[in-house]
């Protein structure tokens, strides 16, 4: 149904915004009027039919673009943590996969998916496996996802993961309204081999299709490429020739100089993942730098067993101190761009930007709202550093997606209680099964 | 009136604790029985008219502890935020300030009081001016407090400073029922010269009074004491004799390896603020090495204009995952530690540890519950990684103090409407007033 959000103070995100009182005309899917429109107006829409929704004392803003994670491993949360790191993946998050079948990975969406809505998510990213049953999920809720099957090039399957990501890309890109776009999934260089990764890069040319892999979150995987192929992980990406297809690399937490110029040069997208990065003792990604060069960061919150939260405004909260604290520099990722980095930098990382990632007349309506009446929301002084430093994602009272209301006043539209009794008999049942 | 709290998930804090279904029995001001209650037994209660709250369904842990904070300066909230450290000072921060009314910092207190209740915390800290207005929102509202009022000692008001901390001490140490204690607030090294210190060592000493004090928040003021005295602070302050006194050291962001040995000789107690830290780009505090040595580590949140929200669980979860990715150890901070470091570690550097921080007892009934029916609280494996990791503040539901609840099923029990309005009418007026 066409609808107007009324009187709402809006951030855009588009080019030189600034908050403002406005309007949204949304016709379907689609923004067609960003203005403040006159009573006749308002009373023309309605005779019109359209559907006028009151947005007073709220602020609007494009819906939060998660640009990396793992949905369906919000079944993991609280599991294992505070480990070692190999002790976690191999005596807790691998068993525990192992077990997960194409049911539970629907489930485990479905959960993440709410999670996301609630907290202002409009598009996630995922690299998960059974992913067909993903995209129903995503198919059935009404949220947009970039969806990609993993591929582990020294896996047994590996070649079943080629042909899956083939069957899945050509089943699924552009379903649900448009709201599904797929992307190839090679999980990381240190666990795709060149020739493995050549075959992908054919495939991407095949489908047209960008790529989201996995790029140096870790200290030692770039020491072992070093070792092994007498280069840096980004080096040995741009030799295989990866980054001539458009890509998304997740984490990018330990690059040199040069590895940054490589990245530029191909203009490679970058995933921001701070919590994840912290939880395992990943390290703190050289951002300042990369936002200096140039680059399209965008933030992701990664899977639940390593966040545990799919939270974008903590996460977007934490990429704004994070980085003044780490460069003694408190001029570094100041509010509105905190906020740009978890909407339409997120678009441009999703190669999306045509089309979500800001409040622009002919893009997807993709938008959500705070209810400014909280405790913390008050002295009202400036409105963006209060949406970036002191709002709690549970303000946000108003989520629409591709233009549908799917969070009206704080309640979702979806049956929550069968997904959260289903996520843990999962649990139950696998934990039960790994004693 | 006294109650039992009924069938909740009790996070005790209390010596080895693990999670543990119990009863609390409170009367009046305290914990009188932490155990599973027989039904009979409840049966005998009832009969003598204790009130039973249910909290099936609910994790139930101490109040957060608060350890450093301004609170009225939530009316600066979102003011001049993104700005260089001396810009912010002088042209937003200070000139602000200086208009604020004892009635101002009356309101400004009780937002901060609002929001902390609101988010779990039970027990504050204040090092402000106006005092008396804010011991009376403390009084009033029915938190709990440790007050403080602020004395810069290259101020021309610094002997009436001095004078006002004496009077506000005699007059309100001990008051409402308790609630409120207070210590001597000599701001820092940098702003409290030697002789002005030593009065104020003296003043400690008669009143039988711990004190606060901003320590080592910035590296340019350690390289400026060493340059006048040719020590670091913390050793310049051992030197004049500061550390005899009980001491709560506030940010403790530069302290090198000697520094730390004199903060365990003396058993200083150290409030982290790395929200506040991370923001104003003072540094990454090395808590890890604090905690090692054995120090008491606590947990604050700072003022408004360098957070920007006063949450606790915001600021515990930053600890536990900020120094994991800092010092590349998954495993300092685990999450039981956090939430020890927002709890029974904040009362200990408090000096209240006999009182509160612990479901205990004995101990004062200052205590939290979070909901547990919440998207991103399943599925439920490690209720202490879930709280500490996943929770939203917003999921806290009930808060008592001193046995009193204030906060039931998210409802507070005073009129918020009010003091959101003068909290606004205040800052309009000081903005009009600066133009």
């Amino acid at each position: 149904m066409n609808k107007i959000l009324l009187n709402g103070l809006v951030l855009t995100m588009n080019g030189e915004w600034k908050p403002e009182h406005l309007d949204i005309v949304i016709d379907n899917q689609k923004i067609v009027q960003v203005k403040h429109l006159s009573e006749s107006e308002v009373t023309n829409y309605i005779e019109q039919g359209y559907e006028i929704i009151d947005m007073s004392g709220k602020v609007i803003m494009p819906g939060f673009v998660n640009t990396h994670g793992h949905a369906a491993m919000t079944l993991l949360r609280s599991y294992g943590d505070d480990l070692p790191l190999q002790e976690w993946l191999e005596q807790k998050i691998w068993p525990f996969e192992d077990k997960l079948t194409d049911e539970d990975i629907y489930w485990g969406t479905k959960l993440a998916i709410i999670e996301m809505l609630e907290s202002g998510t409009t598009c996630f990213t995922d690299m998960y496996f059974s992913m067909d049953r993903v995209a129903q999920a995503v198919e059935e809720t009404g949220i947009r996802a970039c969806l990609s099957r993993g591929m582990i090039g020294v896996a047994p399957n590996r070649d079943i993961a080629l042909d899956e990501s083939k069957q899945f890309i050509s089943t699924w890109h552009g379903q649900a309204d448009g709201r599904i776009t797929c992307t190839l999934g090679p999980h990381a260089p240190y666990t795709c081999p060149p020739e493995y990764l050549k075959k992908v890069i054919a495939l991407s040319e095949f489908l047209d299709t960008p790529l989201q892999i996995h790029v140096s979150e870790t200290k030692k995987e770039v020491d072992e490429c070093i070792e092994t192929y007498g280069v840096t992980q980004v080096k040995h990406l741009e030799d295989i020739g990866i980054f001539n297809r458009p890509t998304i690399a997740a984490h990018c937490v330990h690059l040199n100089d040069d590895d940054i110029d490589i990245m530029y040069k191909y203009n490679v997208k970058i995933s921001h993942n701070p919590s994840s990065n912290l939880k395992l003792a990943s390290g703190i990604a050289p951002v300042a730098k990369y936002l200096n060069k140039g680059l399209t960061v965008a933030i992701g919150t990664d899977g639940c067993s390593s966040n545990n939260n799919l939270d974008m405004l903590e996460e977007l909260r934490l990429t704004a101190l994070l980085h003044k604290g780490y460069n003694l520099d408190p001029l570094i990722i100041p509010a509105r761009k905190a906020l740009e980095m978890a909407t339409i930098e997120g678009a441009k990382a999703l190669f999306l930007d045509n089309k979500i990632g800001s409040i622009t007349e002919g893009k997807q309506a993709d938008i959500i709202a705070f209810d400014l009446e909280q405790t913390r929301l008050y002295p009202r002084i400036d409105i963006v550093s209060l949406i970036a430093y002191s709002a709690n994602s549970k303000d946000i009272c108003d989520v629409f997606v591709a233009g549908k209301q799917l969070i009206k006043n704080s309640n979702i539209n979806m049956d929550k209680q069968i997904i959260f009794e289903n996520s843990q008999k999962i649990v139950d049942r696998i934990l039960h099964e790994l004693k």
